[in-house]
């Protein structure tokens, strides 16, 4: 698997089209390289002497580099990377654009460029990129105007124009990074090789991420669920909207994946999602920051009232709760502040407060343990220092571990504060929702660090049985064929129906018989696909009827179709539904992320609700507990209208057992069971909807 | 009714209880009053001569000032506001905290206060205010540190250290102000003074408030839905959730009401909301830079992809559509962009796009006929110089009403451009997602401006019948009379099931008879609450157990208790639940906002999902159609699963009708009625629950 790392900690860079005509990008490439680089720059072009004063060497060959940035004309781009392919260069940057987001001949190029890169072992960036950035070492390889400010986040954009615009943003609000790297085409290193890079670094906190799509989703998921056991991932996905995936795909020339495999993706690989560029940074500054709160509750430490309402609002927004604090906080808080002060949270310290007094009331809130984090807000007054408050707040921050957000509602006089607690790793916000919904990222990230993993369970199943019957399917189509299909399930140790295949109408009603009670008939043909148009089902059928419905089911489909090969017809237990819950568990494949579980309840919950829930295959058992909480229908399930609870633990082993199946079958397309009907006394799979493609088999 | 534009056109200024003692809020105010105001400024104070220079005045009546500004202590307000009484000054603004806010003293002195007010006819600010400010005299009479610059935003705020803050953050941004008002305790003047007197003023374009409650919401109500037809109205109402809820009310000592009640008032008043400060400002510049757009269609210009791709995922949150361009401006963006550059929406100029090619893009989508308002996105790149790009787009406003937003993605290189372009009236953001939100907030106000009132339906209703039943009502308890609640909605026109009340077994057959079918049978009785509890009902009884049930209903009671009261026994027709759709219509009677209507469909979909909405009554046939429309069941109305279309008139019809009783009766505290039973033939209201309040009658 291909590796970043190489090209951040690059000692000798080449820049293999090197000019300083004013204006070109090489230029501009170069002039940031000389700026700030600890190593050594080599510039590469033939038909000149000498650049900015540097030698020019002819041909890359030529240099000892251990990184090439390559701003060369894109016809001969695949030259240059063949030339460093011979020579033993591994790193490459490709910033010259003309590859598969232009149009057939560019798709060419960058099929070739890929080819090269297997042939050689090449780890490039690009092409179509703005460049990387590593401040460890002053290394600025990108066109960019202004370069990054030293920190510990590191960022990774598919967007050029954005890693632009985000440092000089950042860059006025003192954020500091690590790496930043323009990811472009992502012909050969994607947002993969970087999350895995910036998770072995010990000088990356956190790693953020725009992405307009992930490339192999499967193996996504498999590298940041590790990184992130470590390391906070926040990724600013685009195209979650129907119009954003159409305009992102016709920006990329790329497929956006649905969002609701992302959605089930980013939550298996513990990446946190951020709706918009400002959350983006806010969630990175608050993560680069320190560790995770402890506790869900949070205390509000204000000088206004108004503000401090406004915070509690935003902690009724989140998963965060505000701590009703123990006696002896209010105690203690009471020693401190004057009396006509609130002593609950949030605490408001009154809008005579000095910087003292805020500290005084942070350090004994931040002493109740049940206090995980805190927010400070601080409106200007006549008395308020907001100096000397940013030396309080980090005063308290050396003694403890807890978060805090600071909001510092001001103007330009805030700005000496506001860099003064930037330095000590407190980010500080004016609008106190931001502050709070960065302090519940924050405590996201905890119960993503902290999550246990046990494996799928693994069930005792006929394996071979199921292949049997996959390899039955012929053709690519929609098959409903329910003998057949119910067989996968009854492989797998999903409770079916009662049934047998008969083919004479006594047959039919000994089978009743042996059933007992009303029963369904189908006919049983591989040849009639859709068996209820052509009256092909009957349901409810009594025992002195079975004979007689057996003759019409026959007589119907060889009306029909008098050619259809009829394997006989089908007598079922009757499942009445009215006595338990219906539900759908279903699967879906996507391209990038594999098998997409579903699960909700059946008809309207579904239907106009669209009330269900996704998850990536395979599932653990608690992964497939948690898709029946998941659901807003989920009281259903456990009595809430009178009836008696329904056998939860069969629904939750059925999600399993689908999802070792089609894990075990790449050849299932889409699959669902509907219903599958749970009572008090279990479940059972009423109906089943598959696509097969037999190819895969 | 109090006004408050007296305030804000006052000439001279007295400061009651002036002084230049350093920091003392006297001393702040004065500093802010003379450093710009336009008109006289007379300090009023027995104890010294003169304050910074000027000569003082004894008392307020030795001076002609037509504001006075008050910051004695509390103790001597009363008497300085019964000297201006006295003296014919009408408006004061009270700075004295020490009154509502602060325990059973400060109450008894609020309420004196009012008295006073009254008595004199005073308009009063505060007390417990910050001050006033209007720019358009240069009128400072805040405390605060910072003045505003002026603008065509009028901003009230129940907190001071708000008003604070924004004057602060404001002021960096260049955004202005007409009128600034902290409204402090409003024991005269309130939100509904504000928004009437701005509403008025011609200087004003947005009414901002950031509230933590509203004294009256009926006229609150009443008074901004006429402002709101000229003037938008954005409002940030903190103690939305819960937890926020208790923060507000023991941050003021009012009880905050209930979101839902809030939710439905602010709507009906036109109110736009706002979820954080940043978003009132948002929201503000937006609404003060021009008219709504006239269509829902947006266009996006950008230099960069990856950011016109998250302007289109919020453009997808939002009610604005991305506008299809038709073939004409497809035609003529050919004509001015590389051939390279997409003409489909969002249009991406290319990373090298000067500003004139900005502009021209910007021309041609703007004459497209659908495209109702424009988002610019710029990212830095080394040809565009954001100061011609704002040249451009200025130019490009100057001969269009379509509204933009401007996103200029960088850092301080943008200052100059974003300041020429606040000027001109047009609003910047770095955040796509911020511009589009305003926008869409733009696009809300086109509707609220637009609405057409119809007068509610009167329909013609027996009102003597329905205040008899209400009179039988002697407690004030909850109260489930089936007949009596019933006959509320007969005199009301709302259609019941057949009955009779009967007090024979004889004649309880007979009446049966003439229902046809299982009938329902209850027992009637004023002492008998709980009547399904002792057996009191009977559901499905068949013709030949009418006879016996009415003995065994009676004999029920007579056991439960003896000395009940018994007036018969009801025959009612039975409503098969199955053959339609259960809804629920409702009214709970909200201390601020009156009468609240609910409406929802029964069972799971308001127990499990909280599928409801609300409105204030009383509502327009428009509003109880919207009613029916909100709710995410409404599918289910129309034949969803197959079942024929229920009579959604008559549930419409019935929303109304429970309006105008509820409306007429101020005594009908609460009333359910559920189920309302909807089939395809109409509407049947099978039960009732009712709690009036017979001191009211």
């Amino acid at each position: 698997m291909a590796s970043a790392s190489g090209m951040f900690d690059a000692e000798r860079v080449a820049v293999v089209g090197a000019t300083d005509r004013e204006g070109s990008i090489g230029a501009a490439i170069l002039r940031n390289l000389l700026a700030d680089f600890d190593g050594d720059v080599l510039p590469v072009n033939p038909n000149v002497e000498r650049v900015f004063g540097r030698p020019c060497h002819d041909g890359i060959e030529e240099t000892d580099a251990d990184l090439a940035i390559v701003v060369v004309p894109a016809e001969v781009v695949l030259e240059v990377v063949e030339d460093a392919g011979k020579a033993g260069l591994e790193n490459l940057v490709i910033i010259t654009a003309g590859f598969g987001e232009s149009g057939d001949d560019g798709t060419t190029r960058e099929a070739e460029l890929k080819a090269l890169a297997e042939k050689y072992d090449l780890d490039i960036v690009g092409p179509n990129s703005l460049g990387i950035i590593s401040t460890s070492s002053g290394l600025n390889a990108t066109f960019a105007p202004r370069n990054a400010i030293s920190g510990r986040m590191s960022f990774m954009s598919q967007s050029g124009a954005l890693v632009t615009a985000i440092l000089e943003w950042a860059g006025d609000r003192n954020l500091g990074f690590k790496d930043v790297v323009s990811l472009g085409n992502k012909a050969v290193l994607d947002e993969v090789d970087f999350v895995e890079t910036w998770g072995d670094d010990p000088d990356t906190d956190v790693v953020l991420g725009y992405l307009e799509g992930i490339e192999s989703g499967t193996e996504f998921v498999e590298t940041a669920r590790a990184v992130t056991r470590q390391t906070p991932v926040v990724v600013l996905k685009s195209g979650r909207t129907e119009a954003g995936a159409r305009a992102a795909s016709s920006h990329t020339g790329a497929i956006a994946g649905s969002e609701a495999a992302y959605k089930a993706g980013l939550e298996k690989a513990g990446v946190l999602r951020a709706q918009s560029t400002e959350e983006l940074f806010d969630f990175g500054t608050m993560l680069a920051g320190g560790p995770p709160p402890e506790t869900d509750g949070v205390a509000v430490v204000t000088n206004a009232g108004g503000p401090g309402v406004l915070a509690t609002d935003s902690v009724g927004d989140s998963e965060l709760t505000l701590t009703a604090f123990d006696d002896e906080t209010k105690r203690r808080l009471r020693g401190v502040l004057p009396s006509t002060a609130s002593v609950h949270n949030p605490v408001d310290v009154l809008g005579d407060a000095s910087a003292d007094r805020f500290g005084d009331a942070l350090e004994v809130v931040l002493s109740d343990p049940e206090v995980g984090s805190a927010i400070v807000i601080a409106c200007p007054s006549a008395v308020l220092s907001f100096d000397r408050l940013a030396g309080a707040i980090v005063e308290c921050r050396a003694e403890t571990n807890v978060p805090f957000a600071v909001c510092l509602m001001g103007g330009s006089s805030i700005d000496a504060a506001a860099e003064t607690l930037s330095s000590a790793g407190i980010p500080t916000y004016f609008d106190p929702a931001r502050a709070v919904r960065s302090l519940d990222a924050l405590r996201s990230y905890r119960s993503i660090r902290d999550r246990v993993d046990h494996p799928p369970a693994t069930f005792d199943v006929d394996r071979e049985a199921a292949r049997a019957i996959l390899e039955r399917v012929e053709s690519k189509r929609d098959n409903r064929l329910g003998v057949e299909a119910m067989g996968l399930l009854d492989a797998y140790g999903i409770p079916t129906p009662v049934g047998e295949i008969v083919d004479s109408p006594a047959e039919a009603t000994a089978a009743a018989e042996r059933i007992g009670g009303d029963v369904v008939m189908k006919i049983v043909s591989p040849d009639i696909l859709h068996k209820t148009d052509i009256g092909g089902v009957e349901v409810g059928v009594s025992l002195d009827e079975v004979a007689d419905t057996y003759e019409t089911l026959v007589s119907r489909a060889y009306n029909y179709q008098p050619d259809a090969r009829l394997f006989g017809v089908q007598v079922q237990e009757l499942v009445d539904l009215a006595d338990g819950v219906e539900t759908i568990v279903g699967m879906n494949r996507d391209p990038q992320f594999g098998p997409l579980l579903l699960f909700g309840l059946g008809g309207v919950f579904v239907e106009i609700f669209d009330d269900t829930t996704v998850r990536l295959a395979p599932v653990t058992e608690r992964e497939a507990r948690d898709m029946l909480n998941d659901v807003d229908s989920a009281p259903l399930l456990r009595g809430a209208r009178g009836s008696p609870p329904v056998d939860e633990a069969g629904i939750v082993e059925t999600i399993q057992r689908l999802s070792q199946l089609v894990t075990d079958f790449p050849a299932i397309v889409e699959l669902d069971i509907n219903p599958l009907v749970a009572t008090p006394d279990g479940v059972v799979a009423v109906d089943i909807r598959l696509t097969v493609d037999p190819e895969i088999l």
